[in-house]
């Protein structure tokens, strides 16, 4: 998977089906992709391979392999709803997503689908969000549209819906949980017609028919974040999903903006905590703009070519039980188990896919692996 | 005036009413009666040079100088009502307050000495706080308190008012504007009462009797940050006397704290742009006692001895006159004076005296002096 150069990159039909038959795979998330892919030259290859894999890993059952007859139904179901899927450096890709690391290898995408490819900031927070916080997120959203920025939000309650609103004219992205036919909330059907018919765009990693559970919306929140040069947090209670979405997007290298509040307030205690911790403090839209116009300047970091983590082909019985011998419950750094276990990264980074592709393994963020 | 060991300082009687006559004559700020002191050796060697002095300057009328017979009577006065007139060094002096360029040579205070030689936060805000202003600054100041600091502030309305009386039992300081008998506001004699009569004290630098007019304020409020170790700005609107509070505690070296608030209220405007410029975000009392805790353990910065800046006995006229020629109603940098006028520094700074004792130079901050 090149995506060394983005805007360039078009998948074949057959390629595109391949991709999207890996992808919906079980146990296969991005970075399970990436390193099939990477290892085996084509999804196609990878596909061939994946019971074996899981197999040597030890499966209790094999995990389903989706079909090309499935993989064809959702592509024509998605056609149907305006939904296109495409790859990281192909059109109405965002192209900051495109370098993640865990970058969705294919991404529905609905709607006006240049404004996917322009500088987008996000803007984030509270579901049950005061008058204040409402307005002060519609007159952000409509000032930094003004000023040429695409509005990124989750499509939902309170802070979301009001940066939504407030940028239909200039251009809005709604980054969804579920697939591009389950909304939630449910009343947010309207908003994002709305969105999708004016002069904006929905993005989905999901299936069609995929209903948002509660673990998706943080898996949802990186593609906000991913997709912006920042993300501005307006409104947040301590442990809310907004700071879920800041601390990603802080991990990402993005910049941080709060909105600041009352010590007294306790919808403002995320914020004013974000600010102790290095955000942006923000009271318009120029301490935004003035923070990201020299990034907008830089060319978009791109991801490294991957082959400086190779897997090895066959690993031997006795290398596969010592590391499932120094694994366990227990989050373990990848790069201790490596030192541990006397062999080369290679056949460890085999031996995680395996067990990874049996359901066997759970891997944490910073590198930590446990066995499930 | 030595002030290299504070708290072992004792001025004589004779010595006091000497001090009492300079800092009490026209035109005598304590700028120049620290330069008249270091120059001439003593108050009374200075008192006796004044009108020299001022005539050498070009005064069109010679200046009052404070009787010895005044200073009785303000001494006497002063001690009826409870108030000792401590020089830096002496008990009762806050000894932050002491090491700065410009602290009073004499300084009223009353009430618990004591706790002016205790660590001081300032907390300081607008006059039409809001209900959650004055709430968070009694919350600060009772925690500040219970943890062992004195809170002091201008015992104005609003914020200042709470956070005196959130402090009454932990103790706090009340810093005039005025004279110890002109109270203001009004008001607040009740409360002033209250301080000096629990575990709390007031200071002045001004003479009894002295009604506290507009510009006694900013001069006032250079003693409240400079007897602190750090200032809390709780709700202060654009251009309002706590930001005036704020810069110069800056400029003191002293620690800045603001406390947040909503974009939308125009009493945060003030202290959100402090926090953009630097302050520390403040919510809690932690907050101001995690910054200030290194500072405390290190010991007070003396000041340096003065005499690396000698003054000229007796300038030439001509140089005097080039001075002269040089300064104009525009403010123009010590420095640049010093090397426009092609003389020593000494004989520089002699002019500049002579010209403020005939109340023809006016001193501005950061060095800049004009001709008024």
């Amino acid at each position: 998977m090149d995506t060394r150069s983005p805007g360039t990159t078009h998948l074949t039909d057959e390629q595109r089906i391949d991709w999207l038959r890996l992808i919906r795979s079980d146990r296969v998330g991005p970075h399970t992709f990436r390193s099939l892919v990477n290892h085996f030259g084509s999804a196609r290859a990878a596909l061939d391979r994946l019971p074996d894999l899981a197999r040597r890993g030890g499966a209790s059952r094999p995990g389903r392999i989706c079909s090309e007859a499935d993989a064809h139904a959702e592509l024509a179901a998605s056609r149907k709803l305006g939904v296109s899927l495409a790859a990281p450096g192909e059109a109405g890709y965002p192209p900051r997503l495109a370098v993640l690391d865990d970058a969705p290898p294919l991404l529905g995408v609905r709607g006006a689908l240049d404004v996917l490819m322009r500088p987008v900031i996000a803007i984030v927070g509270s579901r049950n969000a005061s008058g204040a916080g409402l307005k002060f997120a519609g007159t952000l959203a409509r000032d930094l549209g003004e000023a040429g920025f695409i509005i990124a939000s989750g499509l939902a309650r309170g802070i979301d819906q009001a940066a939504h609103r407030a940028s239909l004219a200039s251009g809005t992205v709604a980054v969804l949980a579920g697939g591009h036919d389950k909304i939630y909330p449910p009343e947010h059907e309207d908003l994002l017609a709305a969105i999708v018919g004016t002069n904006g765009a929905a993005i989905s990693e999901m299936p069609l028919g995929h209903v948002p559970r509660a673990r998706d919306f943080p898996r949802r929140n990186r593609l906000i974040s991913g997709a912006a040069l920042g993300v501005v947090v307006v409104e947040a209670a301590f442990r809310s999903g907004s700071l879920i979405t800041a601390r990603i997007a802080a991990e990402q290298g993005r910049e941080v903006f709060a909105v600041p509040g009352s010590p007294l307030d306790p919808r403002a205690a995320g914020t004013n905590d974000l600010i102790k911790q290095g955000a942006t403090l923000t009271t318009e839209a120029s301490d935004v703009i003035h923070a990201v116009e020299p990034i907008m300047g830089r060319p978009i970091e791109l991801r490294e070519p991957d082959n400086d983590e190779p897997l090895d082909v066959d690993p031997a019985a006795s290398d596969r039980a010592r590391i499932v011998d120094l694994l366990g419950p227990s989050p373990v750094l990848l790069d201790d188990l490596i030192r541990m276990a006397g062999t080369s990264p290679a056949i460890v980074r085999t031996v995680l896919l395996e067990l990874e592709l049996a359901g066997r393994l759970e891997r944490h963020g910073g590198g930590l692996v446990s066995l499930i």
